[in-house]
């Protein structure tokens, strides 16, 4: 087998879309994220929302690794600093749900999203997380330019 | 090495204390609870808090497979419903954390809880988390007599 | 936004793809799987292979849920029997891999897969992975025909 | 509730105990360690091992923040270099198990533990592991006085 040097050339979709103002991730549930009760354990809607805040700014052209390793300025990181999550539906093994991410505040270092996990047109999860960009040592840092740009038109 | 059939008893704190009107368990950070930050991943927080519960209504003469395989009765299990987590502070690699349980509602079916995690004195963080009893079908189910009367008295 | 009932149909490449022998499955590392040291966590890399080897028998036609809730005969799950793991090189937050997976033995009841982790071709972990169906009570079931007819054509 | 500032005190078997030449640490399966499958999912067995590893070098005086930042020489992490494991039976929700381990060999960078995974006297998985002592930079480092001669006595 012939793989390419890049291989998320490969896989148009890996990060999910941007539809209008949302940014749209595709999840599988796995094994992995079930427990005994053969539902999606609930502490994992919190990984499937960090995925999709994670291949949002992706999307918009900043990653984790950029952040903590910039060509210039200080390495940055986002903490989360606030969830708020409603379970509504539960979640089963071998389901494609998708994560639905809209920011809905944007602070001087804090970003406020509204996330949702749905399976098709039904809200499994609904939740409200607040991030905030911070430096290595943990001082919360103004949001940088390219994040700030990127972001701003999603702002609702 | 002899070991005996029932290795619980060898370990007598395992599931935690109560003290007074709340549960603390003491946690570990290993390896598996930390991100490439150098800091506890926010989603494990909730594992801890789980496992907070779990030892609570244990040590309260409740345990989850005996509420999924009754001796009488339907089977039950707890689901969260809703969950709000401030972060306050980061925890790290080898560090000793405490959860703090304390029931601060107790409905028909539903039971809120106030949960912190500490290091020492200081507060991690700060979580409320409402979960309902329901039966293995999804409905949810007046709170048994075992469950109720053991929690009755923390209740503030 | 107007979303499909069916979530599976808008992601086509959501549970890899089957290339000659081989299936291949496209992974991007988050948060949740690296560690304080900046890798990622070396048990993650085994959730990683089953993601794989769950999506290869999906594209053969037989899924968990098929399994557990059979239109006739019992339920059967995939239970697994045993590891070989070599890390090779360590992953880290942001990267694309590639989970590639390839049966090497088809035996009654038991089913062995050789399984690497690539970044790019660069081979990160290499596993031999053996698993067996067995009914709900624990007892190794023959592989069905569904499950052996779909497998056949990929063992060497 | 008084809190005392180290918490680590008022738990005295938090990181197991060593008896004779093995290390003991107890376990108990919550949620968040089980799969739909109602048994603990095969790639938390490897996490339990790990949390056994991390409490033997604990009492024997080396932890991870103290080899990551040392008072001199070089920064230093323990990496996962090769896993066989064997799967016997399964574990499940509640019950507290025992992470038996041994040191099996003891290389210049290298070392190799026997790892047992039991309920009672009953062995649920057995594992083989071996680790490398590694700089920042991921180059092999030479396993320090204070590891070697802290293990050198249980090597067998």
């Amino acid at each position: 087998m012939n793989t390419p040097a890049n291989p998320a050339s490969r896989w148009p979709d890996l990060a999910g879309r941007i539809e209008g103002e949302t940014h749209i991730l595709p999840i599988r549930v796995y094994f992995e994220d079930t427990d005994f009760t053969g539902l999606v354990y609930h502490a994992n809607f919190l990984k499937f929302c960090e995925r999709g805040r994670s291949d949002f700014i992706r999307l918009l052209g900043v990653d984790h690794q950029g952040l903590a390793n910039p060509k210039e300025g200080e390495p940055a990181l986002f903490v989360v600093r606030r969830i708020e999550i409603d379970y509504l539906r539960p979640a089963r093994i071998d389901e494609v749900l998708e994560v639905v991410t809209r920011c809905v505040e944007l602070g001087g270092a804090t970003l406020t999203l509204a996330q949702e996990v749905r399976r098709g047109e039904t809200v499994l999860a609904r939740a409200k997380v607040s991030v905030v960009l911070v430096s290595g040592s943990g001082k919360p840092q103004r949001l940088g330019h390219l994040v700030r740009g990127a972001l701003q038109r999603f702002v609702n």
